[in-house]
């Protein structure tokens, strides 16, 4: 069976590299395009900046770190004062192709969301008010937003847009799988293909599709069979009020998914075996062998594409009138 | 006065720029040589990765961040679960050059302190034994330990002598005051030039000298006038026993002191021009007047060199054996 399934891939092949790629529920990555190079180049500052943290410790990538897959690699992540978070921090690798930002679509985009954690007392404990002093202290960064938006205001909605704007860029094309998908049969082995047969056959691709690999809906986390989440996430009813929409999440990207371990909302699957096995019988009622679940784990480490490449930023240095951090609360 | 001073120093210009770089009391930054790139590269990983941590949170890069002239800019670090630490962070810029290493100079030389901070339990609060353990369960670390130092065996020793060579990397040429003193007249102001005659003339360069500006004798802290110091750190005598050594500190690098702020060994001085101005008056018995405050500070601001260069690391990902990140005490 599974070498039947092989070999018609395969055969797929022969035909042009274009029709295998149209013929699959997996999308490679486009390369991004309409994006504003200078608000890039600030929002990266900004993103790698931990003066928008009350503490002056935390920045975006402290916990969604670019040198390991955009996440903390931490159950759940940590907060100002070392707090506890609530849930698993997703990957901002690839999240500009999700429909809606956070596990419960909370945040329409990437802008939406950007203002989030600043502000969150669990997260970076700052204030809009506060971050935007900062910025404002220090005149490199004026001049920077100067040259990128064309005015001296700077308010949160610069922020955010550049932010945001910079993580449009943190998409991470040419995976192997990526590249069989545009025709290149030796891109990844006869062993990986096999685990996706599989992963296309039992039905995973009904909610993990397209572009992203998953990000493109929300679905009820539990569907054959409930899940003993830990934590206290309800999910999209959160959002909508509606029952019916309980415990449902957004589907995450399974790109780089090799990288961001550990898995689901509340993180407790710390392999990518135990995320498949779970996966198969708590979403498909299906109990994977241990030789189905190591080749469907083999096809999802084929997902891993081109990490962030950039130089590391550096940021504009603080003056006398820059708000000092304020790490401990005395 | 100061224009004499200003007007002597151009002469000595004339002459050639090897003459005016020999006769004075600060040296260019020479080029790093004799470095094993392979280890640079193992060692820039090992700087940046949280999981030689106990909460796989905290890197060397969290507290001596290279986006931010190698230090944290808090008066006194954040350690594993959120620990108040006791004395600033020097930065780790041309820390290569440093006699000795930490404020009290207790570790002989880069390799001999980089094992400190991961079993310090206020700093990363893991142990050589589980860093160890990390870094042996994941195979593309073990393979390019074995490429790098020939051998199978991973030990704290290969760990340390990787992230020294890296460091070691870290210098700062190119600085507009090293560009003046090979002889590009036009690199500095005429007004940070006379806050160089001033730092001259004045004694700073007693203490403040070399290659580093500083980083080669330990002094005491409050010469002519006492220094109230915040915590009780007692410097140089914590290490030789001697009461004669007690709040003797090394002298600090001034290379890019405008980024190292806060400033002195428990961080209390928060400008430059607080730092410069107490300075003058604990060792030298000088009350600078407000025009030589500033002047000194910006002929100081003129040290700050090229900052770290390199693309954004990508850390190889934990594997099912990997221990896990122990980030909150349950
Ligand atoms: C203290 C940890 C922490 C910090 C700091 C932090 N995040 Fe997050 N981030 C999280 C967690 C946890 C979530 C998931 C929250 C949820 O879904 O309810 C998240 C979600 C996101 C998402 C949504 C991804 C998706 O697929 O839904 C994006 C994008 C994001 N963060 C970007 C940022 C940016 C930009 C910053 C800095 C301005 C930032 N984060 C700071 C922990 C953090
Ligand atoms: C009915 C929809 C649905 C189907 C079918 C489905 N998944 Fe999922 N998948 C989800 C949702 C929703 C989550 C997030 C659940 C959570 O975090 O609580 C998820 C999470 C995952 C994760 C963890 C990703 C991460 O970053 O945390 C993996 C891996 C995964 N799925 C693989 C699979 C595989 C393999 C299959 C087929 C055996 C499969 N999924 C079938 C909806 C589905
Ligand atoms: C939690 C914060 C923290 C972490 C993490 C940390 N350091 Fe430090 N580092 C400090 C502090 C504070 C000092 C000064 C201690 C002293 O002098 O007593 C210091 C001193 C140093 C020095 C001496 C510099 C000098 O001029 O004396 C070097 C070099 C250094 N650290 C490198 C590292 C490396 C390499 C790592 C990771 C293996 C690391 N640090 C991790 C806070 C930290
Ligand atoms: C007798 C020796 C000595 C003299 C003279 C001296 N310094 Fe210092 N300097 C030190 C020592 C020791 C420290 C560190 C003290 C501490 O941290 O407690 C220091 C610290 C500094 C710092 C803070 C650096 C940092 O990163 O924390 C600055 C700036 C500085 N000196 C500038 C000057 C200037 C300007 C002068 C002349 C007005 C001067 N120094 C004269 C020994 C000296
Ligand atoms: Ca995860
Ligand atoms: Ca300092």
């Amino acid at each position: 069976m599974k070498k039947h399934v092989t070999s018609s891939v395969a055969l797929g092949l022969v035909v042009t590299s274009f029709m295998v790629s149209a013929n699959e529920p997996i999308e490679t990555i486009k390369p991004v395009k309409e994006i504003n190079l200078a608000q890039v180049e600030l929002g990266k500052k900004l993103y790698f900046d931990p003066r928008l943290s009350k503490s002056g410790f935390i920045s975006c990538n402290s916990c969604h770190n670019l040198s390991m897959g955009g996440t903390d690699n931490l159950k759940t992540s940590i907060g100002h004062n070392w707090q506890q978070g609530p849930i698993n921090a997703p990957t901002v690798l690839n999240s500009s192709l999700n429909l809606a930002q956070f596990w419960d679509g909370r945040a329409a985009d990437l802008k939406a969301q950007a203002g989030g954690p600043i502000a969150n007392p669990g997260e970076m404990a700052s204030s809009h008010t506060l971050a935007i002093d900062v910025i404002q202290s220090i005149p490199q960064y004026v001049r920077e937003f100067k040259q990128v938006f064309g005015h001296d205001k700077v308010s949160i909605d610069e922020v955010t847009q550049a932010i945001a704007e910079f993580e449009k860029t943190l998409v991470t094309p040419n995976s192997p799988f990526d590249q069989w998908l545009m025709g290149d049969k030796d891109a990844i082995t006869e062993y990986e293909l096999s685990g996706y047969a599989l992963f296309k056959n039992s039905g995973c691709v009904a909610c993990h599709n397209g572009e992203a690999v998953g990000g493109n809906s929300f679905q009820k986390m539990g569907v054959v069979e409930a899940y003993q989440a830990k934590g206290n996430a309800e999910g999209l009813s959160a959002v909508t009020g509606k029952d019916a929409d309980r415990f449902k999440f957004k589907v995450p990207t399974l790109r780089n998914v090799e990288l961001t371990y550990p898995y689901f909302h509340d993180g407790e699957a710390e392999s990518l075996t135990e995320a498949v096995d779970l996966m198969g019988r708590l979403q498909l009622g299906r109990k994977f062998s241990e030789d189905e679940t190591a080749r469907i784990v083999a096809f999802l480490k084929t997902l891993t594409g081109d990490q962030p490449n950039f130089q590391l930023p550096q940021l504009p240095p603080s003056t006398d009138a820059t708000p000092k951090p304020q790490p401990f609360d005395s």
